[in-house]
């Protein structure tokens, strides 16, 4: 019998849950909103009571998995399958929650943070076609990542992968860590409005963006783009050095890790080819000749699902 | 019967040997001279009459032996054990290594770069203190490294761990790799000299550095950090310029790895504290708080033998 895997993608409004098959095909597809009152409470329960709800509804067993994987926010222990520090979950104290979902659905549970997961799914289904080498970048509201290395998610003492911090610019943008210059105040999507509106105040000739930013409209991150690929000649410069950060920090990644592929996902990179182009060519004028030629920067490709794939090949491991 | 490892670093000038006990103890040393003539034909003839010669001295069979490990220049193909490019051993073509010493010695043999093997010996026996995770830089006539990520020696497609050419400066000073800004062309010993000589030109005060390069004496990176230590305004300078680079370096290594320990080492280093602390320095400037309280900068402790030892420990794969 062909056991079957569930991945979990926790985040603060939604719940994703999917069953797959052991080669990442998902079967079933559901969704839950995310109850964050009473300090997270509910939450744990609620993904169990709906993991078995839906194995009753499919007449499923417990026995018919291999385990279940999840990606939640906040800091993991990945041994001991606890999170604290979810804030967008409200979960402020540490978490239980292998020990939770293992009692309440007897099926083997596995955990880790959802840009690690991310990262996961992506290389296992999405751009990484399953290579042992792969860096994930996702550009959000924050920047994150995960880093695949011989076929294993890195973790160092905890924070591998945290792309986002990579510092772009000493002496740069303020960053919520504290730091100045981390790619996250240059790439996430709040960073691309913030160089918009610091180059607008600069900027004297004509353009859209300028006007935009004058009249105090709500700038976004989709705008800039969207005006950029118009010849908006703000925007196109506003780009062109979001870009130029982006491409050094993966010139860097890939001289640390050479890895063969560095896939870029998240909310920003729905500009699609027009920002891979020029993250491309930043990369390859700050890549020494070895890795310029050997790595390739790719668009991630699952959106949404890479989260519930990439959580699920976390319960690979209890395979045999 | 405790079967033994035997360790070789070959270099440029010397070949280093040794025998050690599986944890590492170095129980035999020996060296030869590296002989480079007729396009380094002698090289792998005479390691494997060394060795075989040393066995006989010491009554040993190769049935003691569980491997031999070897580091070298030049780019090295790990799984088929050849080398390629080694210039100052004149190999300019592809030498099978591992299948002409398994022959001649009739002891399994692995292979890996020079700067890989030393960061292995320093991770397992040195400063690294056997942890799963740790970076290694060594500063030299160039800047090199390896990467050991959760206890596993990092490869990606082939170069990881080329430390050297993470980018500290956009536009800065030009490399043999072709790219502007390497750390090499800044924190190597001649980039060292090379910021002094640079920094010189623009410095109107009183320094012995000053007059040194001025007289057109032959300035040292070790000459450099001696009037640091010394307090001389200009060395002090440039001996800060280094070690923001190399910070900036180890924080960005960081943020990507999570590394329990950085190990610096190679002839740089002999600096020692001095260098260390300035380097940590700015370690924790460029650093997120996650990392700046956990990763540790550290200075080598293995010196020479960092490569010999690093090399055997490749042979403990071929245990049973």
């Amino acid at each position: 019998m062909d056991k079957k895997l569930i991945g979990v993608d926790l985040g603060g409004t939604t719940i994703k849950f999917a069953i797959l098959t052991q080669d990442g095909e998902v079967q079933q597809k559901w969704s839950i909103k995310t109850n964050i009152l009473d300090e997270g409470s509910h939450i744990v329960p609620d993904i169990i009571e709906s993991i078995n709800h839906h194995l009753d509804l499919y007449e499923m067993k417990p026995e018919q998995f291999i385990g279940i994987g999840m990606g939640t926010p906040g800091t993991v222990d990945v041994e001991k399958g606890t999170v604290i520090g979810a804030y967008n979950l409200n979960w402020k104290t540490l978490q239980n929650v292998k020990e939770e979902v293992e009692k309440g659905t007897g099926i083997a549970f596995a955990l880790d943070n959802d840009a690690n997961v991310a990262a996961l799914g992506e290389q296992w289904k999405g751009a990484g076609e399953n290579a042992a080498d792969v860096a994930f970048i996702t550009l959000g509201t924050g920047v994150g990542g995960g880093i695949i290395a011989d076929g294993k998610l890195l973790h160092g003492m905890g924070a591998a992968g945290e792309v986002g911090h990579v510092n772009v610019e000493p002496g740069g943008y303020l960053c919520t860590c504290g730091n100045r210059g981390c790619l996250e105040t240059y790439a996430s999507a709040t960073g691309v409005v913030r160089v918009a509106r610091d180059m607008a105040e600069e900027f004297a000739g004509k353009s859209a963006l300028k006007d935009a930013v004058d009249n105090g409209d709500d700038v976004t991150s989709k705008m800039v783009f969207d005006l950029a690929k118009e010849d908006d000649v703000l925007a196109v410069k506003v780009v062109d050095r979001v870009c130029r950060y982006l491409g050094l920090a993966c010139a860097n990644i890939s001289s640390i890790l050479h890895p063969e592929y560095i896939v870029i996902g998240g909310g920003v990179s729905a500009a699609g080819n027009f920002l891979l182009e020029q993250v491309a060519k930043y990369f390859k004028q700050y890549a020494f000749p070895t890795i310029r030629n050997t790595t390739k920067i790719k668009l991630a490709r699952l959106g949404n699902d890479a989260g519930v794939i990439g959580a699920a090949s976390l319960a690979l491991k209890f395979k045999d």
